[in-house]
């Protein structure tokens, strides 16, 4: 992709360093924020995998979930971490690479080059906690300044798991003009009692780290390093399914000791590799997107009436859920589809029985393989793009 | 009560400081434990209310919760407390304790008398992380002990909510012939993957804390103060119910700029008020408390047969859960229910509709308190104990 892709003007400006790609919205394009306020300049980071067709048709993107970040299909080249989701995107994968042309953004408030808490405001210092709330429909409205700068007027496809599915389900009830198809993974329509708790305890262990320094770490040039710890441990758990919950901590019928190390010694581990570590996982963004996850009711929207975001749009969707996800159980997916089937939606559900927890999506998961190609072919027919390869 | 009535022989030696009653055993009798350890001395602390009958038949079993202690119908003299449950406990309410003798203990690995990390070992030391692992079933195991010291063949009634649920679960199973009726309220027949989850980031808050010392914390003059505040949290957010929650939590659509301070105000009201939070939450005591509930798995002690923990028993059963308890869905209480009935006990099952998370067991819940008098009230007749007074 070339900068003379670029259709915003004189307010947008692509910029690149460290293999991170970006591009910068001017005080003349604010983004303005559902708390009111509003953020410039604005900063979207992303990558892009394909070649787009000449017709524009072809642009998928990819939301990504609380852990992930742009570097869908391709290592990060600032924490070395391989692409995230190698198995759905890439050539010949269910999002065929040699087919379409994959943005995909880091999310407002993330720490891989997208506006933060780790950016630095006009002041010269991190914004920190002076950054305001962010949630799902303003990153999803930073994105849609993103696309709308590359020149793409309907995007073929939104797909995103977990926090990623929040924001697809997001674009499609924002835009649905802009959105030819939808595919929602092991998400749900709201943020549930469960979820909120489980982030509000990675939260305060975070604030509860006198590293922490009320969220000014940066400016101290310290890092939370125990509290974000605990809050990655919560992440880990959260992808697990719930046998293997069981299985981890069910140890008190066991004639050892507690191992109650753990904590120590990833706190130990973790400074060692402290670049590799924070790179990963930035406290204050965890503070900041897992509220947006909280935040999250798309019903709350349209009068506590899920079916209304969605009533009159052309959009196609796909909704999958695994039948292991604890987190994002399949019930909460099944009202998705329930939602858009009384809105007279095109739409399909897919439960996929599944070993894995949350972090299905991510695994070796051949009936969702299978499902979502199925999906996506059928929308691409649909939409007149060639079933193979090439500009379509 | 009077330390004559102690059956125990030399074994046993009741004692009270501070307004805390305890039996101790000592190395005569000791506790063998489900990991193949065994505790001695063993202590027992515990708290009555009402008169034994002579017939000695109308004696109750209150098991606290994990938030609890043995003051279920007094205030507790060390922290000042008003009783935790008193709607449910004393004259006149439906565990009347002008009709019933009731005996309330604090648990193994508790912080309030009975023998747990905090308590001091033979070496002059506070045992810390020493003390071998404790299970739910130890637990009951050294409350028969007190139930058999205080020469109680027989107990009319066990009843608990959340961890007290599941010891009185699993009294009705390993002392089928000395249970004649268990309520089981607000529990469940074994620890959820959320649950285990949600008290595994508590642990890790606890362990990331400098001041948790490797658990060693009594022994250096400390306290994990903020680290414990995050668990404290967890516990007050597990009482909640989902829209308590959605609400207490959901501010991110606000104006407001975040309110990431709590964890620093509660940890700074807590030193102020050391004492008493001290005495209210002990750090090792949530550690080894919430590994015995997550160990809690009663079905799997009988080959993964929940209904072969209860055959052939006469024990008669009440199963009580309140429809907002996210943390202990209607449905694992249901699943008791089921099994009790599969096993042709006498059983009954009563879902409250309440607008109460887990904690709706504390609260004002009419329907709740008469089903339980019924319960109650129905045993009673079929024991042979007199409606209303007295000593039977």
């Amino acid at each position: 992709m070339h900068a003379a892709m670029i259709h915003a003007g004189g307010a947008a400006k692509l910029q690149a360093a460290g293999g991170v790609r970006s591009l910068s919205f001017d005080a003349s394009s604010p983004l303005q924020l559902q708390s009111g306020e509003s953020l410039a300049p604005l900063t979207v980071a992303f990558e892009t995998y394909g070649a787009l067709n000449h017709e524009r048709t072809n642009a998928v993107l990819v939301c990504h979930a609380l852990g992930g970040d742009q570097f869908v299909a391709s290592p990060n080249p600032v924490t070395g971490r391989p692409a995230w989701w190698p198995r759905i995107v890439g050539p010949g994968r269910p999002i065929d690479t040699n087919r379409f042309f994959v943005i995909c953004a880091n999310v407002l408030g993330g720490s891989m080059g997208s506006t933060g808490p780790g950016t630095i405001a006009q002041d010269g210092q991190p914004y920190g906690l002076r950054l305001p709330p962010i949630t799902i429909s303003d990153t999803v409205r930073a994105q849609s300044m993103l696309v709308e700068a590359l020149g793409i007027q309907t995007l073929f496809l939104v797909v995103g798991p977990g926090m990623g599915g929040m924001q697809a389900l997001n674009w499609a009830s924002a835009y649905p003009k802009r959105v030819f198809a939808c595919a929602t993974v092991a998400a749900a329509p709201k943020q549930s009692a469960q979820n909120i708790a489980f982030a509000e305890l990675g939260r305060q262990a975070i604030m509860a780290d006198p590293d922490w320094r009320n969220g000014a770490y940066l400016t101290h040039g310290v890092r939370p390093v125990r509290g974000s710890a605990v809050a990655r441990t919560a992440a880990q758990i959260a992808g697990l399914s719930a046998s293997e919950v069981r299985a981890r901590f069910d140890n008190a019928r066991t004639k050892e000791r507690f191992g109650f190390t753990t904590g120590d010694n990833e706190a130990a581990g973790m400074r060692q590799n402290s670049a590799g570590y924070i790179d990963r996982f930035d406290a204050n963004s965890y503070l900041y997107l897992s509220r947006a996850m909280d935040g999250f009711d798309l019903g709350a929207d349209f009068g506590g009436q899920l079916t209304n975001a969605f009533k009159g749009a052309d959009t196609r969707h796909g909704v999958f859920a695994f039948s292991g996800d604890w987190r994002y159980p399949v019930e909460e997916s099944r009202e998705i589809a329930r939602a858009l089937i009384a809105a007279g939606a095109e739409a399909s559900f897919v439960e996929i029985k599944s070993q894995g927890g949350h972090d299905a999506y991510l695994g070796d998961e051949p009936a969702f393989e299978a499902a979502l190609t199925g999906f996506i072919d059928a929308a691409a027919a649909a939409r007149g793009l060639a079933l193979q390869g090439g500009a379509g």
